[in-house]
């Protein structure tokens, strides 16, 4: 059975279950920022994964990052399995502008995450949703 | 025609050409840290590649990754294409330990870069290329 990692779980917001991961929206509104967690209990590493599946999750890494790009006109995505801290396997892809507040450096560690408004959580996952349908 | 980005190729040690990317080694003795760059002038994002050299690139992580899982037993690996500074495409895959300068952290930004001696150098890439070998 599938369990989401509580710290992913209490940071994000869910979005939507696709072939292969859960895709969830990170609650920090200074970057678009998703999450890919592939629904596989006990894997860390994208190569836990057989190739096949890995394969499945580029293709849904590419999806993200094309809306990322074509909705947002982002200048830059960041896409990166690091999980050193949680240790479920899962990938960000996140939207980066060149006057966004961490630019041009890593989000990861900077200080000063800013959750959304509701209403801007829930209008950003419907425009990805419809995007993805 | 290919040609490296300056800054990449001031940074690291050159380790050998795979099918779709140039291998490469950060001169950062902090870190086993191999950077991955697709042999294609002007692309930026992984999106840019065809899903076909996609799906090659990511057989060249999976390499990377094993080697420095199974030959240097890593506690982690980091994989992530930022790009922030460097505009030209590149993929790091990066071992990280426990008890490494930066750990949780990520590398990126992390103060103390540490100059590898040319003898250990040359020791990694001799290891690495006879694992891909």
């Amino acid at each position: 059975m599938f369990c989401l990692d509580q710290k992913l779980e209490g940071d994000t917001y869910f979005v939507a279950d696709l072939k292969i991961s859960r895709l969830l929206l990170m609650n920090d509104s200074n970057y678009p920022w998703f999450i890919l967690v592939p629904r596989k209990e006990g894997f860390s590493e994208i190569t836990d994964l057989t190739f096949e599946d890995q394969t499945e999750l580029l293709s849904e890494i590419n999806l993200v990052a094309n809306f990322l790009q074509k909705n947002l006109s982002c200048d830059k995505t960041n896409i990166a399995s690091l999980g050193n801290v949680v240790k479920q396997l899962h990938i960000h892809v996140i939207a980066r502008f060149e006057n966004d507040i961490a630019f041009p450096k890593p989000v990861w560690g900077f200080e000063g995450a800013k959750p959304y408004e509701e209403k801007a959580a829930q209008k950003l996952i419907a425009e990805i949703k419809s995007f993805l349908s």
